[in-house]
């Protein structure tokens, strides 16, 4: 999505540790009609699926799943985020680790709102390791439902989680894939 | 809003501690058709004033606010919640007690995307203590902002977070008021 990449090298600053910050417009700070028109395009790459729900991870994925689901009139489901591993109840729930807090955490679904049978999207911010990606992809194998395909914003084609995930099989749809980046430059792929 | 306090009949389940539970489409499951629908409202409600911005506070209040955001095609900034006081930066800060969790939690806001001047629309879904308000208000009281006026989805009016805020001139606006609920029955006001 050329106007996203614009947007990255307008507005994003690469920090140290492989950080893209775009809190200007993704995360903190949230461009919501430039976030619709996100969504219309995660909406147009996945026209020709049958799909019941959208799944994400709190924080950061609540806003980009929003509006893609505004854009094709389906619910969400955002799992939760849990720094304890006890966790009770009537819940779908894995492990997940963040490069970058350098933590494991533990991502919850409440059983009931997902179903066996049902065709997931997975919409997430950004796409690294894609250890949050495959995270809700076991939730979802958990709960028997069918992924149809992953969708972010945005792709760090040089972590490598991305084409892990193709190479598995999955659709993954990033809307801008960088290639490389650092403090003085940035290409897509 | 006639159809949310049918959803919130329909829906929501009343846990003990006054918790009105409503995940299957306000948190966790996120009803966005009808989400956008709530946002229409509050940008019907708040039409006539000039507005700049919203602001809310993470991680529930962050659907709704977009809701409205997206029909009055505005910015939202979202507050990010901290359980260290020791935050340093170029941040708006303010201590927030959450009576739900029974923990005093920091809220944090960058400077940079609070400006003097500005009007500011906050928004939330719950209103109960009005402790997440007070402390939004704070933030941009740091910022020299100006609020314009708070709309939540739900008040819990018996616990009069709401009416303190109005009778310190704010209005707010919420688009359901619970006036009394117990796990046998819930009335509005």
């Amino acid at each position: 999505m050329k106007k996203l990449e614009e947007k990255i090298l307008k507005e994003g600053r690469v920090l140290p540790g492989n950080i893209l910050k775009v809190t200007s417009f993704l995360n903190h700070r949230l461009d919501v009609d430039f976030l619709m028109e996100m969504g219309e395009e995660i909406a147009r790459l996945f026209e020709n699926e049958k799909i019941d729900k959208i799944l994400t991870v709190e924080t950061s994925g609540i806003a980009i799943a929003m509006a893609a689901a505004a854009s094709m009139h389906l619910p969400v489901v955002f799992a939760k985020k849990h720094k304890s591993h006890n966790i009770s109840g009537d819940v779908y729930k894995t492990s997940v680790h963040s490069y970058t807090h350098g933590v494991d955490y533990t991502i919850v679904v409440n059983q009931e709102y997902l179903t066996k049978g049902e065709r997931i999207l997975i919409v997430d911010d950004f796409l690294a390791n894609g250890k949050a990606l495959e995270g809700l992809i076991d939730i979802v194998a958990q709960a028997e439902a069918e992924v149809v395909g992953c969708s972010c914003a945005i792709e760090k084609g040089f972590q490598n989680g991305g084409d892990k995930l193709r190479e598995r099989g999955i659709r993954v749809e990033s809307l801008a894939i960088v290639e490389s980046m650092s403090e003085d430059s940035l290409t897509f792929r």
